[in-house]
């Protein structure tokens, strides 16, 4: 069978940039964009407002294969905004690609969106049943048709207005003719960061961003915080009801990049110290600790520096990768094979192998691939995950099975053990993952979302609930 | 230098069909298309229903380019409506193709439209200033905000109330869940016509859009009506105040294909018999009738029946024609080339030629063909004009030059001639014209809309006017 | 059943084109291919040198479509050569479209072939023998290997003693570094002219190409005659044993533009007179002539002419054409329709119809015209067709059916008449058609290649034999 | 200014496989391909036999982008070769893409090479005046053009006849309707292995494309043999002079997969190794040891094994790169980025870097990297190269720079150090590289070939020497 490791990762919805105050706007966020790649490839799109005109494009694919060139020349202007896709909310059609746009009474309005919001569909059931008339499926049009209709006279009064209706997980960044608009949602479930690039300003997802175009650090802007920039400088707003923050732990485990600095703390430190403590609390008797790659490498150093078991790479990723081959089907042996990671057999062969994952998932190809390095001469496996068991879902932006796919929703340790076919399994505990981050968990008010590992959600959910209890009407009746 | 022939010809924007109630209703209606391409080549677009959910393609170029293969497949459903595109309004882009859809609280609502609405710019203003957000810059959304903000119950009133508050030249097909919808304004000044194949219903924009998908003509939709084609049959409906028809001319003089029968008249015949008049009107010693091909044709063979002079290919048309050749700047002899006529010499040379065209705009092409059939040897050219002087704009969506650009509203005849180089010209007279169709003119309530040869315009410009007044704002603030 | 007329037409296989001593010889190639469209839509190629390299462009589609724009910049050099292709040899891959090019010893050598070799087989089997290696199927390949392994010194000689060797109906251009080529075969099958603008020598298929680049047309290339243009002028040669020479009539019948000039004779003339000819020999009483368009628009004319009776477009032909419809399986009625042709009620209905076509090949559209022309109303139907009953199959780069295909092989005049469900049937017979041209037949030595009409070939068909006697090996093991 | 790190590799021209044998050849040579990416992304091409028709597909880009899908129904068959480019030879145009085919007296022939001959021109120049003609610039087509005048009587015995002539360095898989023939050169500069799966025989370029395929390793093609493998299983012959075997070291430095096995040594453990005598040869006081990812991390795992200084990921490197983004010319601080690769700060920031790359080759991306990692905070950057100083060119295949662009040809250590601006400065030795393989360099006759490192080509050099004495004419005369 051949199979793609990361076919069971966590997706994310996005990375979203915004520059406001730079004669190259529109290559400062492509170039923000690209190092954001990795929170989503399926599309990107840049706006930006020349002072007379918006200019924008929206393109499937990465930055790399559709922003280059001439960029200044195709979208001029001082300010621009811009999005990575992964996407959850919405098909893969060119409508459904961000920034949106609309012409308000007020001038052109446009918005990049990182996340997802839970009371969308009943909004939009409401604003369609007044005769607003969608242009996508996508939650984040929601905000554009608010402003709209909001009664505040000037924009600013109006976006706030409009937030202030919406719940869920979200960070923005938002252009008008005179205006970058940033805005998190009150739990900060998502991410943004603000920087400076000589006068002008900047808005990010993650600092790798900032580092990439060359801009300094200024500060994260805070869950809850609205930050509007004009030529006058930067203003702040408290929109929300006061609430906890309670940022998303899954930018640690798996979604930022490593050399993201994430509320303050490296992402790489923070992984290489879950492996620290993974190897405290799940230690093994073995010959080489292997981690699988990328994304297990930071935890896997930490384990085999924990435990002094050493390092190699013992599984080879290729860069190669294009659309999906058809399985062979009279090979002789069946074997696990993947077109992205190869077994390196002079590692494995006859070895206690300790392999270290970000996360499990659904288990299909953790399954594969302890079989794969075991086909390779593995002696024993003992998995470990840097992560706590996945119990719940995400409905912030995060998309991850259903539940009932989760594999640790749906088995005992014992049972997994059977399942993955491991001499043993660990996964990192709650407690272990804040320990990691260098705090203790506040369990009266724990100082993180971690809902997908406790169950305890920091919102309502409203569309959740609604759908639960009887049935949504179809979103679009266009296919 | 190189030219094309068309370069100078009205155009008009658009060919709709829609069918309601047959299996294979997107073959007919991609089959009603292709026999309307000559009504638009930029654009098309076909939208569907199959019970459920709808479907939608819309395409730059040609119905053969788009619309082949298993389109039952594609565009599944037994109601269906489509649209060539020629356009003036709104750029080549995607979002501006039609059919436009939108899903309303009602479902989904779908839209073609042939023609131009003179108070849309003041309908799209009001409506922005209430919340509204436009997806296009076509004059045709503005009917699916009026839709989608009515307050009335049904689909059907809130139509009726929609097509109440538009002004201008149009002709609609529209479709619901439940229902085909057909509409004329009540000038008539776009033309659309009912059939029937078997059970199913048809409306296209002419007859010979019903020859091709083999339905029979059942009547035209009047000036000012409304048909809604239910599963239940045909309701009509006259919503506007009464106002006397007025059907365009510009049908017979140029848009229609000759096969069509238009208000009851064959087009050829209408044509051919303009050609007799201007022999009538304007004569001439000659040895041959030489038509520019294809629109000159059967005027060309009415005034050889008339005149007795000789009907003679003197012009070739190619079939062949793709993007513009770059001209060549070196060439020794520099002559007038058409990339898509060519003067026939043998017909031409040594002869008194009278060059038949259905009609002059701007005159630069006329000046060129002149030139070409005298370089190929002609003795004399007397030049013919199966339509008026064009000396007015058109408001209702034909694209022609602006009024400073016409030739006959700048220049007197004797100046035309000049102009032109031609031995003697003759423009057919607006009399002529109605006697070609077979009537008399009524000066106090011409039958037809003649406003680009008279000025009588049949309806009020509110855009136009507000234009002329002050500055408009710009449509989109979007490049 | 949906049908294209066109589909039972001869096909040609190449329109050629070149130029020598011009500046913009790449421009100058590429209008003169435009106007030979006519000849081969399939593909399309221009090769130049520009006194140091070689330059070659060659695509699938038109020339509009492909060589617009930058064209000197694209293709430098004084000195180009180009191909239009229809196709019967080799697969429509980009290998096998022309110009072909090879390194010589002797510097590079390119070939542009209109026709077909009768001989080609068996000299590449017997090259391949000898190690040649073939990059294409195409039977103009063989004239390279031909050169490449002559023995002679000079490339004019190792040219003169390729051509020697080969058999069939040829012209040929060919470019190499210091000279542009031109030939024709002994029985002058393809057509030539020699033409001039400027100081520049210009080669083509045809004399309206001439026309549209603006070139003065000089002479005819003779058949048997190869011309070799320099620096320093035109020289001739005549390599060939001496033959009478038999051009190939149907450049008069359908294949030559109407404005172009083949033999001295206007070949819009030729066809005029074909239907005066035609009206002498099979009269009809009868209502209208109306010609299937485009090609029986001159032979309808002239048949108007002479019998009197009033030509009509009774007949509307699309522009507009793309892929082929899918047919509708469930429309109620089974009308024949094309969508490329209409029938026009208004000059049909009710009327006796004299129906004009260039020719009739395998009889299935014509048979699908008539009934759509008797579907629109005719009373009767007469079909003429301006070409003699083609008999037997063409060697010399017509695209015609298998002789088992072609109708008037197979039926009686009273079989075709019943099958294509006529009131009367008539055809030119071969006498009629040499008075058309102005010339009788010599039975003895006929003055023009009629072997589709009377069987009587003007070579041997030295391939054609082979295969008969035995079976030959597949050209190419490659799919 | 923006840069890319493998812009100063080394670059290999070739992957190549064949399967004889198996009912879907042709998909287990697209993985095998896949599995030899790393080798060449320019371009790949699958050619298979079907008992009838060979069959094949050559594209632009990887594998993964063009062989998925149903490939055993597009290139049907049960023996198939296939081939990754790189390219120094010929320009990326399709008739440059392998395997390159011909239709022989014998039957098709179809040749896939990795490597380059260092007399092809001589060859080629020999062939030409004789009447060949090259459809493409490869050396490559030199074998096909021998082999097809050979006089000898059977395939195998012309390929034998033909492979004596050539010289340099060159792996061969072929495939004629009955044959797969592996071959490498004498030296055995390029790499061949043999494998089995099920009763088939695969050969390829090395063993990661067994492993992914999912077949067992047989043996290596030994250097100067030629096996022809047929229905009745592998014949062996050694057509050269003897000559000693010299494989190229680059495999192990760089080329080959990590997870391949090359002449019996696991490439991963050389690499490690490497960095074990790094270590000891170059030894420095530091904090941390960072490698280049991803070829730098073998040998940066060694050397921290050996000196106890933590390995860690300073840098991390992106997935997604698409074409060059523009540079900012604007930005504010002029900082060395790079689209592919970025500093992880928390891991470089005021520590004492040891950073190790496998090779430098012109410097300048070193020269960027460091100035990138010092930047970032590192307070001391030692730079090690895990292989030696290259000094000169490669002929046999491999991509490098210009001698007169070369850093160690051009400069000595300490003004290496100075350009690249770092604290120390070490290069592998010779006698080190040959350590960590296992052996001791033999003076007398070297065990590989490490010209690059010592400048003792393993042949004559014909073309380069002609090149050289005199000037040679240029391959193609077109462009």
């Amino acid at each position: 069978m051949i199979f793609d490791l990361d076919d069971d990762k966590p997706r994310e919805e996005c990375g979203i940039v915004g520059v406001f105050g730079h004669a190259e706007a529109s290559l400062l966020v492509a170039l923000g964009l690209h190092a954001l790649q990795h929170r989503g490839q399926e599309a990107c799109g840049i706006t930006t407002y020349d002072g007379n005109k918006f200019h924008s494009e929206r393109h499937m694919g990465t930055v790399g294969e559709n922003f280059t060139g001439d960029l200044t020349g195709r979208l001029p202007g001082h300010q621009s905004i811009g999005h990575n896709r992964y996407s959850t909310q919405g098909k893969p059609v060119i409508r459904n690609i961000q920034p949106i746009y609309a012409d308000l009474d007020s001038g052109g309005f446009a918005v990049a969106h990182n996340g997802n919001l839970t009371n969308s569909r009943a909004l939009r059931r409401k604003l369609v049943s007044r005769g607003a008339i969608f242009q996508s499926t996508m939650d984040t049009e929601v905000i554009l048709h608010l402003l709209a209709r909001s009664d505040q006279e000037t924009v600013a009064d109006r976006f706030l207005d409009a937030v202030r209706q919406i719940e869920g997980g979200f960070a923005l960044v938002c252009l008008s003719n005179k205006k970058l608009i940033g805005a998190r949602d009150p739990s900060g479930l998502r991410p943004l960061v603000l920087g400076k690039i000589g006068s002008a300003h900047v808005l990010a997802s993650e600092t790798c961003a900032l580092d990439l175009l060359g801009a300094d650090f200024v500060r994260e802007i805070e869950p809850g915080e609205v930050v509007i920039i004009t030529e006058k400088g930067i203003r702040t707003f408290f929109p929300f009801p006061a609430r906890p923050a309670r940022p998303c732990l899954f930018e640690y485990v798996y979604f930022a990049r490593p050399d993201s600095i994430v509320q303050g703390r490296s992402v790489y430190e923070v992984r290489r110290k879950m492996g620290h403590q993974l190897a405290i609390e799940h230690p093994a008797e073995a010959d080489v600790v292997v981690p699988v790659p990328d994304s297990g490498v930071p935890a896997g150093i930490g384990f085999s520096e924990n435990s002094k078991i050493p390092f190699q790479l013992g599984i080879i990723r290729s860069h190669y990768v294009g659309r999906t081959f058809i399985q062979p089907s009279q090979t002789g042996r069946q074997k696990a094979v993947s077109r992205k990671h190869s077994p390196n057999g002079a590692v494995l062969k006859g070895k206690r192998v300790i392999l270290v994952d970000d996360s499990i998932v659904r288990g299909n190809t953790s399954k594969r691939i302890v079989e794969m390095v075991r086909d390779a001469g593995a002696a024993e496996v003992h998995l470990r995950s840097a992560s706590p068991p996945i119990m719940h879902q995400d409905f912030y932006g995060i998309d991850m099975a259903e539940r009932s796919e989760l594999l640790a929703a749906n088995k005992t340790l014992e049972e997994m053990r059977d399942f993955l076919k491991v001499e043993s399994l660990g996964f990192l505990s709650v407690d272990g993952l804040y320990r990691a981050i260098g705090i203790d968990r506040d369990d009266e008010k724990p100082q993180f979302a971690d809902h997908c590992f406790t169950g305890e959600y920091p919102t309502r959910l409203v569309d959740h609930d609604m759908n639960q209890s009887g049935k949504d009407r179809q979103l679009s009746l266009l296919d």
